[in-house]
């Protein structure tokens, strides 16, 4: 398959390339994915390269962060699309690595966290951020980036990241790209293409209701109060909720019950016909 | 204090000197230490020396690796004995950093092998490795170096941290270093310190009962039969036993009951008085 920009699998090609921009001085900024990209992951790439002189973007269904029964077989797979739309963005190469090359036979290791990684999304799934950590490790060990730049669409994983980068001693600074959203509001996401129709006109209330909890809570309503409120609206609007709820920005520490403190996040996931959606929205505490 | 050597203790320090060497084209080599040294450990120096222009050793008793109870307390601390031996040895920079910077508030991230992790060391001391795993990934990310050496006579932290290395894409060359023995054949060890002169006499008989099974193994006796007389001897010698064993050399898997057909290492832990001592040597399969 021709691609529209350059392209390595094996991890010795990208060091090598990578070799030859650092002699020549140059920045290097990346952008980790799963593919099956959008105007959310382009923002990110935009971003990179608004920071560095050449950005690197990966593509790997990362097996690891998908329990049995998820889906991993059905995620979408576009990598043509793809590299056409990195190539349109600037992007100056992709690293598509094979599975059996990040995960070889006798591959034995993995990466765990307490703190931002309880609770939230790890309810749910609760091998997702040991799979997300071991992975973005070996990523950013194997393009060692100047900055790497991660969605606040998965802003629990944004913060288990940055912590991952500091505990382990990694380099790279790691930079939050701010949720792409469609004109009435949903965030992009690559899993937004298993919406029906129908559950495309109900996902948007997500946002809404968040948003809504966010202005709540800004405007001084009690935090277990407009939680409660939140909580009923989205068990109204979809299918099943796992969370919806006001945590501290910078641990996702739980809050409340009195008004706002400190800057906040407010995050949900629901459950809209057979789609699992996530999103999330900053709350300010008001200024008096 | 005073040190015959360059020493830093903060990461941006030492991140500050290698900046420095990597821009005069020098290849960096890594000792790490818990400190107490000996012969041993200058061997280990010394091999970096001779693979590497400039050589770092650091100085970190790790916390994580000792459990409520062992000796992370009454670990020998002799920073200034072990400075004048790194100098002494050609040793270009002491890297000697806090616990507090290793492990600030908020330290989350714990990593864990499986595979040569599991067993041996791991039944008496079951956090061990994912404690020496841990702050090994830190060092290395810290130091980034072309080579680190580690010492055969911690054989199956060798395995764990070639294979940590490997799993995670960490650039270093892990390289092993022999064991350095007293006259008498026992192994050195910064624990030695602990041994009465009464448990000093019998210590030796730990590399003499594993050279003896080494030597049973390569004339081409039967795993299991060995490794009974090994154990037999073992527990006759010392005042207990975690194991006496033929694993493997490669991947610590254990083997047998009959003749030897790869290369292994016979491994043993074993308690003298107090002090707990591990050993271990190879065993070749014999050439027909």
């Amino acid at each position: 398959m021709t691609l529209p920009l350059p392209a390595v699998s094996a991890v010795s090609d990208l060091r090598a390339v990578l070799a030859r921009w650092r002699a020549d001085g140059l920045t290097i900024g990346f952008v980790p994915t799963m593919g099956a990209l959008h105007a959310g992951h382009i923002a990110l790439v935009s971003q990179a390269l608004s920071r560095c002189d050449r950005v690197v973007a990966s593509i790997f269904v990362n097996p690891a962060q998908f329990a049995p029964g998820e889906d991993f077989d059905a995620y979408p797979r576009t990598l043509e699309a793809d590299a056409d739309r990195l190539a349109a963005a600037g992007c100056h190469l992709l690293f598509a690595p094979r599975a059996r090359d990040m995960y070889p036979e006798g591959f034995v290791t993995s990466i765990t966290l307490k703190g931002p990684a309880e609770g939230l999304e790890s309810a749910a799934r609760p091998h997702f951020f040991s799979g997300v950590a071991t992975v973005v490790a070996k990523l950013l060990n194997q393009v060692r980036p100047d900055v790497a730049v991660f969605g606040e669409k998965d802003y629990q994983q944004l913060l288990v990241i940055r912590r991952l980068a500091a505990d382990l001693d990694l380099e790279t600074v790691i930079e939050a790209g701010e949720t792409v959203r469609e004109p009435d509001g949903l965030a992009l996401s690559s899993r937004n293409a298993y919406l029906s129709p129908a559950d495309r006109q109900r996902a948007v209330r997500l946002n809404v209701i968040l948003a809504d909890f966010a202005a709540q809570l800004e405007a001084g309503a009690g935090i277990a109060q407009a939680e409660t409120a939140a909580l009923d609206a989205a068990r109204a609007a979809f299918d099943s909720v796992d969370y919806v709820t006001a945590r501290c920005a910078q641990t996702l520490a739980p809050l409340g019950p009195g008004p706002l403190d400190r800057p906040a996040r407010v995050l949900a996931a629901v459950r809209v016909g057979h789609t699992r959606l996530i999103d999330n929205c900053a709350a300010h505490p008001s200024a008096d």
